[in-house]
């Protein structure tokens, strides 16, 4: 018989069963963390009508959507979470209690230039509130803070969240009256850091941005400061443009709020250059990196959205929401070695039957289980060695023997297989409930840990 | 704007928010199960080159299958569970250590006729044991038992894994002469409650099998009683054919095993018109019906195999395998009214805030929180009959109001929204800590019942 070779696509991650574990650690953590803020999990499917996913044109996205037909059928693979939500909500709007909160953590699908680190298949897990008409600018502090939560949940702790409000922006270029050169502008000011004040300035001029205006841009942009500073420094600008007041008071109320839901002064804090799609964000804005790391870009991003589902509903539908790329997190965590592999075992004991008959090993770990201990029983007709190596290599913390002598006195012999120096080779015969005392409690001191080590 | 209509395709399962919380609780019960028995979580893409997914040619499999190319590759949306297990076993053969116990609970594609209960996406749950060259028959045992776990501790008891060997069947075939007629044989035998053994014993006479032959294989699936009374019956076979005792002796072993492993007679047993795929399965083979809706067919299937991954190694990897249709079932379930209901509930307190200021609303619902309680804080500006509204749309089961009041004595109103007759409106301004010693008895209560109801 002609072998097919066993290869995926490129841009598809799949882990290795050890890998997968610490994925799924994180996963768990962001379903809980949401869960405690009340989201509903919310499941869309992977296929949809092609026109449902492509209402919103442009961009790259039709260049990288996977479509294709079956039978009379136009359909598509997602590739975010968003618009499924947004046809999620038109299509249930009068099934649903608004304002509507809910988490989706799923796999969506970009045929993109494959290279290093860029996936082609990624989950995405996203938060958002979706509010009926309006949306109080506190779900704008809510969102931000979940964040924060899920990452010190994790482990990480050396992030800044930052923040800006398209209407600070927005209200600026109305003042100036360069609007509509607004795309062209946030553009030239995105080089800033780039080519330096004195050819942004330049470029400025060419969209015939005043020199006056140019200034107090980049005078604002460059201000070097706290968020308290930085409001300070947009207040001077105040009474001069409705929309800018208004992003000023936005920000301010997000920020008040964001301590308020605990989240230390260090990270987050406002960044007058993040601006975000153009065409989609409305209000707050947000970014977050690593500070170690800059190089990455942001891990977590979104904002404030004033229709979430204008091509499906006349309804007004206001939103917030972020979202994590969690397939390319994953994978620069684990390139940066940060991840917590001494969680990753799959059971917490190997029972190793020394008899033909299993029976008593069978049995006794049924009791293990029900004590809510994870157990394997190797049941293949190998030399000791090669049980114990099974254990290694899986890196289960607990061997248990059951031998003749053990099966007579009615007990077990426990053996720790990571131990340290000191107990090596420590190993008890023992009554089962005294191992399972013991097999608690070394597995909940290796399971202890944040997924994340930084 | 033209707007487009928001809706699926069809035979894509969506869920209501509420429904969602019943399915994911339920997964989250196999997770934990499959991982008592400490079975890797794995995770492999959507999407596979055609190549490997259509190794195995014939059945329904390419018509059905989601086939397309971008750019100049071929691929194909997943079919079941089994193949990418096959494909990843192969691929990271040297890197895995055998046995490999994993579960995968994913959505896989199959664009049969749309039918009520018939999806085209859906999740399949599988677990599966790999071995490398052999693979011991207490795995036979393992696999059922861990299925028998899973579906107690959803809250099912009225079901019957039905146990066969493959063996057993194809023993008496080649005794009788006929293994080459075995295909045709098991479709005229599969008849057998439907057209009566005389109209049977006609068609099998016309495909050259013995009217001796006829009445022992008759006799034999005919034959009423318990597990241990077919295996006598069987018995009265040994010596005829090597591979009919093999078979007699494996389904012995697992029946023994199972029940050593703790699960139930009434819950097991014997039935020998078992068959499942033919070319596929070699040894046990199971399927399990719930006994009030056998018309439902089997909800969990699998059995044992000799080489998992023929088509993409030279191994000899034998493997034994359970498959629960998830997307099936919960369907089943909540036409039935069998889902319990009173879980669904996506927070356990909703806080009112009664001020303009909410300060103290955050900061409570962060202490809320860090005490494991799911809180939501309603924010909008609307009348108080909404935001209790709201509560009671949502199923949460406490409201937590904030009023100047409650705020000058550092207290909280507490009322249980979803009271009972006698404590209706049962409403208590106490200090946080014994509001959240309430919610949380309050919330157990609740949570503590199993997922299904029947």
């Amino acid at each position: 018989m002609n072998m097919i070779t066993p290869k995926n696509l490129s841009g598809f991650m799949e882990l290795s069963p050890k890998d997968q574990i610490l994925f799924e650690r994180i996963k768990q953590t962001l379903e809980e963390t949401y869960g405690l803020y009340g989201f509903y999990p919310i499941d869309t499917p992977v296929l949809e009508r092609s026109e449902i996913l492509l209402a919103k044109t442009g961009g790259d996205t039709e260049k990288q959507i996977y479509r294709f037909s079956k039978g009379d059928t136009d359909m598509a693979m997602r590739f975010d979470l968003t618009v499924p939500l947004a046809k999620y909500v038109a299509k249930n709007y009068s099934d649903l209690t608004f304002p509507f909160k809910r988490f989706q953590i799923g796999k969506v699908y970009r045929g993109e230039r494959a290279q290093q680190g860029r996936f082609r298949e990624f989950y995405q897990a996203d938060i958002d509130i979706i509010g009926d008409g309006e949306l109080s600018v506190l779900n704008d502090a809510e969102v931000p803070s979940i964040m924060y939560q899920v990452f010190t949940r994790l482990g990480l702790s050396d992030f800044t969240i930052r923040l800006n409000n398209r209407k600070v922006l927005n209200g600026l270029f109305e003042l100036y009256g360069i609007q509509e050169r607004a795309a062209d502008v946030m553009r030239v000011l995105d080089k800033l850091e780039k080519i330096g004040a004195d050819q942004v300035k330049e470029e400025l001029a060419k969209l015939e941005v005043t020199a006056e205006a140019a200034d107090e841009l980049l005078g604002l942009l460059n201000f070097q400061g706290n968020s308290k500073e930085i409001l300070e420094k947009l207040k001077t600008f105040g009474g001069r443009s409705e929309k800018l007041d208004l992003g000023v008071s936005e920000l301010s109320d997000v920020l008040y709020y964001m301590e308020k839901f605990g989240v230390p002064e260090k990270n987050f804090r406002v960044d007058l250059t993040i601006a975000r799609g153009l065409d989609y964000y409305t209000g707050t804005v947000y970014e977050t990196t690593f500070n170690r790391h800059p190089e990455i870009g942001s891990i977590c991003s979104g904002g404030r959205y004033d229709n979430l589902a204008e091509f499906y509903t006349k309804k007004k539908l206001p939103g917030v929401g972020m979202s994590i790329g969690l397939t390319r997190l994953f994978y620069i965590l684990n390139e940066f070695n940060y991840l917590n592999r001494s969680v990753a075992f799959p059971a917490d004991v190997l029972v190793i039957p020394m008899t033909e008959d299993m029976t008593s090993a069978v049995e006794i770990s049924a009791q293990l289980r029900a004590s809510g201990i994870r157990a394997q029983i190797y049941f293949e007709k190998k030399k000791f060695k090669h049980k114990i190596g099974y254990a290694d290599k899986l890196s289960i913390p607990y061997a248990l023997f059951l031998g003749e002598d053990e099966l007579r006195e009615n007990k077990v012999t426990l053996k720790k297989l990571l131990a340290s120096e000191d107990d090596a080779a420590k190993q008890v015969t023992v009554a089962l409930e005294e191992a399972i005392a013991e097999i608690r409690r070394g597995t909940e001191a290796l399971l202890g840990g944040k997924s994340i080590q930084l």
